[in-house]
């Protein structure tokens, strides 16, 4: 595309026949197809026509995938293990469009020694994405660790006061770290875009 | 008094001579008085009566105030050097009422190499008191180091989305780290009270 | 562990098997385990492999707990009796880590007298937990009659403008009354911890 | 007029010229004019043509008063020193209304002992008006101590996350104790419209 | 009970077992009982023991009532035809406590001429409930036709930007027009208390 | 210009030299010129270069206005004579752009008998501007009154709970009437626009 | 009707027997009916005495339409096709109140060549209904392209930080386009209302 | 410094004392200086020590700044013309890094057709800031119009229901478009550090 991104369908909401002619058109034209936000319904209903489709229940990712070079590197880190399935939709995003993802889950402040002890690899990384619920405060800590660009992700993990990720969002909007990005709470997806490009940049394309 | 406190001032919106009243009186009954949020004029007026009474311009503190021990420990911490107003009110208020105070300022996320060659006395303290704004991060990396509470203190300290102090209140409400408990925004007084009362339960007071 | 405190589970959007599968280790190690937020199809798994673990539907614990010392003292008071699942996550939680805890429930403004009745009791207390919904003005009103630190607990109970919690965290944060701090919306676990916290100080450990 | 009720002004905002021409049209016509919310500078205006006028600086009501019969009872009580001022524009808008107003000030959460102490006045009124800031907490007090209507009036009063009144607010409306309604943040003038129309019920008016 | 009031069971989430004995004991010492809130499943329950229960699916209300005199006038009035549920729990709260009730349903801005054929009856009752969603006009139109007071329910009847009851809330609060209180969203019950209160004491109780 | 409408100087916060710029070259080409939002020092400026102007200190505009025919039928209307400043920024805006107004103030629901008193004039307009704060009842009273579409103006008259025009917005976004459409809080301006585009319409422009 | 528009019925939460009511009544009255927000189990329940009911599942409109003309023109547009939902409804209602409607779909900021290459239909349109979720930036694009009225509606579409809808009806109630007017969240029948009331002024009627 | 970014002065709320030893201590050391946020007053303080200072009250920007080479490029767009004192925050903050700045102001919805004629530029740089307030839609068309990544800044600008840049916050962070990420209200020093971030990762530095 215009874009220099093959285009990605947002599987959530869409009418079975409508995604399936999408799904098959897509895969016609480019050799493979990537979803995110499907449903097990979905998957079971792609996969009759498309036989090769992979699901993947924790991110909720629908895809077939060429083999591709991924370059660079990008670095996709949890707070928590609940923050998991939004890591993964990034994750994946930025692997479908040809992005190497160093994956580091599970380092939020109760776990920031897991954190210490993978910092050369998140420090090397081209740009890191932060994926964090609850308080959301990772993103600050590491905006204060690394001098590449950092894209936080709120997510909705939380109860409470988190307000379904609002609170995160403003944690890492207003982060007193320098070089924080932001995206939309559970965007996973603009997240692993968002790295794409920078990475990219990075890797001379 | 029946709490085990003496009364403090709450300055701000008082009349002048509804002040003095209250200055005079606490002094002739305790040889001490103390109040927070007081302004030049206040301290200017009260000199006139009382000349001994000693005014902080940082943190607003309006005081009087006899020699007396100090015990136990409590440790106030602060994210950036605008936090510091607040955390003397807290500082300042725990020493009033008795508790021996170590003060880290500046030891937030874009400063914490400084957080981690203080955190022998942090670790050693009762309770320590985690003062910070924007996005309030310190307060979970706190509570993830220490194993005493931690009372958390949102300021108003930052802009834009900041909200005066509802975005770090809502990520210290939300932190995932165990053993913080939070206070109003601003409210260093609040959270000086609080710090005495565990710090003489851990004297045995 | 580093802090002092046993590892608590939190079930709640947890996969069966890797349930299963912390709740089979913690027990083989510490021949005790502790689990929040579990729902009756969690306690059927888990049963199955631990015959001994117990299930409380009022307040979510799934547990297998060793008999142990309970020391120092903790009030745990509610306003009204929709109150209670959550002061049952506060009080279990603080007796798995060894506090001894009276529970004093359901009185709330509108049966103030029956506060009075337990007046004794909870002065005594090295700390209270107040846990209160809709309006949440139990913990002003036990602020001012206690000298030991009030631990806040907002809850969702209310409906209209109680914003599920929201109105009680908002009251609590507020307070008038001193010596009062706020956890999250329905933290009784969070509230549980930090009362140990105290206790401890308080009984010298 | 056509409610029974002598017309009021609100000050605020009001052109001078504008301001004076309605205070002598009503004093004209009425030989006594009440206004709220008026400053120092709308009282030297009046003064200048309607020398009588009295100002109170404390609740910013302007008027010239006719003696007249006071009926039946209505306690206006107030949580702070601080509420007062709004407590005085209710008080003295009942009083221009004809009502009998009982003043029972500062008997919050902190000084509830001197509620109790003034208990039988606040029983026998036809209503009673509770005034506070804050976390608001008093109308609940009340509610569940009297059988009368509680008129509950949250006030600005506060810092941080009272949210100028909107923390006070949500707690009256939220309360658990039945038989309070809620005005506007500040309006006292509609808790004293509205309590005289309670007392003016029960005075078979 | 030392308000005057009957005790009135709150339905909405107690257990069948706790609910059945609540409902017995009242109906053994009254002879009558009065719950809001209550589910068709709640009533097939009560049904079996108590066979004269009686179940409005409408307003939610299960009850066994005596006949009673009813005294006074108050008028129950409803914007819409979807706020009638919350509109038949104050009426029938306010019956229930012995209060004479007028029903003037669906007389919102976009019926008023309906409105103006009823006038008569509303002005004349001792006090008005004025029940309305979405944009809670109703409360406002009211204000400025009776001289007695209105009690406004906001209610969560609309939809998008009406957030559930917050909109009508603050038109009501906000409402410019005079002697006008307001209760929580949906709170008919509260509302049908409150003109008890009232009514009473117009009456001379 | 291509929309069919002449540029509108917005002159809040615009540099000295820049505002007479924009003035001096508009009269120019146009000969004449309208601002909005101006303050008494801008008029004292523009009047230098440009002594035809003319300030309207009510409503901020600053103008040298042709003759020119005004064509059809618009109704503004406020609720209060605090509303009359947005009123006439945007009877003055429609004005400006050829639009006949009529003028129609202080009509709310505590003047609703003025209201019916010009309802004729309301009903035969091509469409009504209803400007209102505090609860904004006027658009839906309007709405229910009139078969032309109603624009609705919130302003931020009001305190409290007012939110500063927000609760006027919303009451204005959620009316049950049919017709209605919203602008921004204190949008006269917007609506004056809008006002003109329709009456265009309705003349066959 | 007075107001020269057939009646609608708002089939959401509306009871079986009353519906059916409605539907026949309207029905025998005027030859035809049309409902909103309609359910698959309401279609089923009309279908049997009035089997020409047809139901639209994408817009939930339920309807029995007479052949009628089509004057003047409207043009709705969406920015995405989960916006459809909405825009049929405020099409299909424009329809049944006699308005030719075009349909301009999927023309977001990120299909603005879709938009460019129907500009024309949409600046010929007396009136531009613009459909859209998430940020909502379409309204602004259409206000800044077109001289007639764009009235804008807001959908809930969108995850995160979308709120419901309500950053899009911010989005446009703030849009520094002119000639803006906004209905509330998915109020597509609102839109279609408004915008049949500015093409029969457009078309003299 | 670690990060490969010179300090940053942030001159906001800084006492004199302390503002003049930061600028020297700084200048001393790296021979030029920066600061965000200063004030007219401390410019002419910093002058005296440091005559070299120069002052730009647009973006209030305090520096002294060595010749430097300028890498890469970054194009800084605004939608209006109050946007440019961020726009400016961010192009000189950006500058001072080393970055290569093309700016491109006042390009928003109503001035679409300049954005267009400066597209080539837009297109070719390594990313674009895209500052704009009110609705905040700029974030979006950029976003569709470019494939390297936007930096969306929310200002300040506008009224009502802009709520201070929240509205324009929550469009750019719900933007459909892909490729965007966030940073705080007026945060335009954030905007130049990201996107000098990226920049240096483009030119392979
Ligand atoms: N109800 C609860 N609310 C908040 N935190 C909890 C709760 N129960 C357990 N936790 C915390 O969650 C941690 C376990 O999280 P996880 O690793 O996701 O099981 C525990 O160590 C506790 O700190
Ligand atoms: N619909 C209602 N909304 C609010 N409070 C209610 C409602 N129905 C009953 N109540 C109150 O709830 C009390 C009983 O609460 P509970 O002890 O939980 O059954 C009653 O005495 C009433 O004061
Ligand atoms: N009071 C107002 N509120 C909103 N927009 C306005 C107002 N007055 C003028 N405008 C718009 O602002 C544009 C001029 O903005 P500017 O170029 O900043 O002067 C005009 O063309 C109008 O579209
Ligand atoms: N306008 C600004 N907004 C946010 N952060 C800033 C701004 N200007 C400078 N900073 C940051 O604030 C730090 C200095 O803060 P301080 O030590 O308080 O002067 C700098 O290193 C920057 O990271
Ligand atoms: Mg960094
Ligand atoms: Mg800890
Ligand atoms: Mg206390
Ligand atoms: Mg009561
Ligand atoms: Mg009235
Ligand atoms: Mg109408
Ligand atoms: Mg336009
Ligand atoms: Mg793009």
């Amino acid at each position: 595309a215009r874009t220099g991104f093959a285009e990605v369908v947002y599987c959530a909401r869409k009418a079975d026949e409508h995604l399936l002619n999408i799904y098959q058109k897509l895969y016609e034209e480019d050799g493979e197809v990537f979803g995110t936000r499907a449903s097990e319904h979905q998957y079971e209903l792609v996969k009759k026509v498309l036989p090769d489709v992979v699901y993947d229940p924790v991110s909720g990712i629908l895809k077939i995938e060429k083999e591709k070079e991924h370059i660079g590197k990008v670095a996709v880190c949890t707070a928590g293990t609940a923050d998991i399935s939004v890591a993964e939709e990034a994750a994946q995003t930025a692997e479908y469009f040809g992005t190497h993802v160093e994956r580091i889950y599970d380092v939020g402040v109760s776990g920031m020694h897991r954190l210490f002890s993978r910092l050369d690899t998140i420090q090397e990384a081209n740009c890191v994405v932060a994926v964090a619920g609850m308080e959301g405060a990772l993103a600050s800590v590491m905006g204060g660790l690394v001098k590449r660009p950092v894209i936080a992700v709120p997510t909705s993990v939380g109860y409470g006061a988190s307000f379904h990720g609002l609170s995160a969002l403003l944690t890492m909007i207003n982060s007193c770290a320098n070089g924080i990005a932001v995206v939309n709470i559970d965007n996973g997806f603009g997240a692993g875009y968002l790295a794409t490009q920078i990475n990219r940049l990075a890797e001379g394309k």
